[in-house]
């Protein structure tokens, strides 16, 4: 059970209500998962995160395959297995196929390797990074 | 200060000698960065985590950019500041510009922030994503 | 299953059953939380966590409340479920309401985004912050 | 040096300006701090950082002072120098003495030690919990 | 469920194969733990890991059972369940007994605890130590 | 500068300057380490923090030195950098040579990549490990 009670589309209004039907068009889904229907009891919040969320991530200099690698990558980094999930779903739905999420977890994985090399024998940084 | 102090390239001998002359040839620099030459005090791990290095980050399915990208991302999340640094110069050498950099650091942060709405409200799994 | 069995009340001794004693005198409960219980494997470290944290959860200059607060909100930076679910429900009995939760929600979240954009930027630290 | 140079307030037009000029008015201060020049270099990001952070910082069922110090207690978790330092001194402008920040230290490091002992020893979520 | 099937030791072919027929021996164990048959839908990161793995877990100068408890103290701190549960068995057979184990956990705990005390407040570092 | 001056040893009365005595004469020191001098703010603190951290780093089941390798495990994993330099003397004190410090990084880096890679497939629990 989540902390607070999720809030149906059925009881959704105002600002919730609008907010989960601009989710269901941008996102062209037809239910709401449930980490915006949790986040709907504090409908100034979850306006606020989609506003933010959906300029954040729209096709830019980046596209947004690679902006939602990114975001797994930092939720891998992280362990929160909802994000993991979801956003992995996501990112097949613009292309990722399997031996892209693979090479992604070598990646994750090798540089949580070498991020703890570089902090365990306390690297010096070189003067052309500095 | 480094844990243990930096093997010079006049030093390396052997195994340090031939990883360093093949991290020189591969990344096209004339000069071994300080991570290498530190990790040399350890000539097994300094050769086995070259040759994974090169392993992972290679054009693949995914290209050697985007892998770049997704290497920042989980150092800006682990805010290790040498492997931002060293990875943002690689980045740039790869065509990563102002523009791409500061999108990605927009996702990186954005990321960590909804990972903590998940995790703060204990958000249900979905069942699709079961 | 935890990596030790709990200690029931029943077989609680010596050390182990005047901790738990204390506990539900000073918590106003009248059953022994998991925590304790599996803590209860390690005696001595049982006794000083619960000394250390009657001490430090203490009303003072910080009502016990705010305490509770920011102990929530490190558990949720942490992503400790177990954590986050008891002390929500300390809190709440100290008079934490549904608003001030998704505050607080909301500031965890925001100062975890900020948080890693002044790392991804390297930012510098000003003079007067010095 | 951070990633990308600050700009200046002297440098600062449109939107960059406007933000500059909103902070000076609702923080009271007379120079831009080091974090919102680095983060003009992407003038969306700013305004829409700050704009977050006023709503969620803003007095609300939490006062401005408490939300300071959750603020403060999730960047000692994720040992961000800057963010502690620069929220240490909002916090104390708004009434944090130094016994209430000693105070706010040993909940925050508490919280840490107990947050790991749930976590090694795989503490059960208790029923009542759920 | 895993963000990808696991592999079935009778499907196993080639690269696969041969490391999990190498695990089983090294190992002394007759069942592929759900990590490796995860990961050998990856073939190359499978190889690659168990090798590595090998090379760093072996006798050294500090023993095997030494690094095993290293390597929980790891997990522990960032709470990968999987992680802790698979090594503690592994460390069990290698002579870990249930009071090294809480010893163990009381480190853990208590370095999580002192290291933000650490940061909080930014303790400069002795000149001895530089 | 840390956020609240050190106490001096000349400065240190009453509670603080027991504790300093303690320090010296059980770690046969002459100078008192900046992190007690900074925590000695907060007189309960540093007397509880130090009795603890006696309790649990002295000689039990486990070496004081397999202690220490593990304390610095813990704060190589959260990049402590004052924790990972004052526990590597400690530990250098008690017996451990550069060898050792380098498997014990070289544990330390490989399991951070693991914990990942575990997390990001998801990997189910085995059955004989739940």
């Amino acid at each position: 059970m989540p902390l607070l009670k999720k809030v149906s589309e059925k009881n959704a209004k105002g600002k919730v209500k609008q907010t989960f039907d601009n989710i269901k068009k941008i996102r062209k889904i037809n239910k709401i998962p449930n980490f915006w229907k949790t986040l709907a009891n504090d409908p100034i919040t979850l306006e606020r995160t989609w506003k933010s969320l959906k300029q954040v991530m729209k096709e830019g200099s980046l596209d947004s395959l690679t902006k939602e690698m990114i975001y797994i990558a930092v939720s891998m980094t992280n362990s929160c297995e909802y994000c993991i999930r979801s956003h992995t779903l996501a990112a097949r739905k613009k292309g990722m196929d399997d031996t892209m999420l693979k090479e992604l977890i070598a990646v994750v994985a090798m540089a949580n390797e070498t991020n703890r090399l570089v902090e365990s024998y306390q690297v010096e940084i070189d003067d052309y990074l500095k």
